[in-house]
């Protein structure tokens, strides 16, 4: 009989591959799983609620795994703190649920944060967590294209890595909010689903519109193209942190 | 005939061996000296509003020079910022000020801030830039303990490092007050001016207090006592930022 196991994560996304084990380098998910292996002597396979890639933080990634050994919550949470060091991931909380609780299928919202710094002078401290630009940008402008793509399903090709496995390309965003405080802006997007690079590649299209080099109409243009090379390039992973994830009730325990 | 610049500095203190040049590594000094240096083909000297020891952050630092040649505002900064790369430090203002300003000698209020992470599981993301402490800490306690060094003149030789090299122990300290935000205690510190380790050997302190090893009236007995050796220990140097700096209106401009 197996226990199934909830992790809350941070990490700062700077030197891993990303979630995903790959051939080469660190991913987080490597890290977790020889941390449990570490910990309870099993082989298990971690599923996560939102894949992120190279350079991309997280400060409230969830993924679940099942383990036969009996664990205080506490105690899981400690243990797998002290073997993932020296690498920068840290579990904030462990809880046992059922076996009904799935991390990715789930999961009802997921929550994503860009980050920009804005001003004439670069950043240094935190430069490892926002894209830097220090052309003045126009955040109403930005917010009249953001409104574009939310509340309806689109076809959101035109935001899609080329190697982006999702079965459909129409998603739905719930919120794609644009605020500034001092030298920061905040893109905050929420969605049940994203496909891959999809906030990467609307906000390097939003950048575009907020620079001035397109106008904020010709956001229905590039969504309605349906086609990626209209949009605009892929922003930098440094500014972006997968923040939470809300589940139905019904899974959740 | 020269021009004096006032220069305002945001540094990673992280990989600098402070501000001051030594004989080996890199210092915030050195690195914009040298930068001041290509831009204008002038040697000069900076002086700064608060020497920083190796890992302590800034986001206001201020300095002064002299040079000969003449620059707009915008240029002087932007220059600086190219040939400071790719060390972390950054001028966010650059400008002309007259032959009486110090950065030093005419600040009349530094401002500190002390940065403690204080939660069960250790931070990832921006654990650059604080003091993990697992450990819940009684902020009121803390508090209590801190309004007692606070206010008048004191001979603050328990909280001084062997090495200071000011003249008197005796300061004052205009505000020392602990806050919390979710998982992060602020220790916000305010004084004309401050001994060498003066703000980390007080939070070094304070910590044993936040911390139950200690009661808070034996902030009274160790300020007393005039012995560094009672104090707690240093603070590490990552939680500590020099905030910003106050200049008396005569010798600003």
């Amino acid at each position: 009989m197996t226990q199934r196991w909830k992790i809350t994560v941070e990490y700062d996304g700077t030197d891993f591959v990303g979630w995903q084990r790959q051939a080469q380098g660190f991913s987080v998910q490597g890290v977790l799983e020889e941390a449990i292996f570490k910990l309870s002597g099993e082989r298990v396979t971690l599923h996560v609620a939102g894949r992120t890639d190279s350079g991309v933080h997280a400060l409230g990634q969830v993924a679940h795994f099942d383990v036969e050994k009996e664990y205080e919550p506490h105690e899981m949470r400690n243990a797998l703190n002290v073997h993932a060091r020296p690498h920068a991931v840290s579990v904030l909380h462990a809880e046992p649920v059922s076996q009904e609780f799935h991390a990715r299928f789930n999961a009802t919202k997921r929550y994503y944060r860009y980050v920009i710094c804005n001003r004439p002078a670069p950043p240094m401290v935190g430069r490892q967590y926002v894209w830097y630009i220090r052309h003045q940008l126009n955040i109403e402008d930005m917010q009249r294209a953001a409104d574009i793509l939310v509340g309806d399903k689109y076809d959101f090709t035109s935001f899609r890595a080329l190697e982006c496995q999702a079965k459909s390309p129409v998603k739905s965003i719930d919120k794609l909010q644009i605020s500034r405080d001092g030298d920061k802006i905040y893109i905050d997007v929420e969605a049940m689903s994203f496909l891959h690079h999809q906030v990467r590649n609307i906000v390097g299209t939003l950048k575009k519109i907020g620079d001035g080099a397109w106008p904020w109409q010709k956001m229905q243009e590039i969504l309605d193209a349906k086609d990626r090379t209209v949009a605009g390039p892929t922003a930098p992973p440094t500014g972006l942190f997968f923040v939470k994830v809300d589940y139905s009730n019904k899974g959740n325990k």
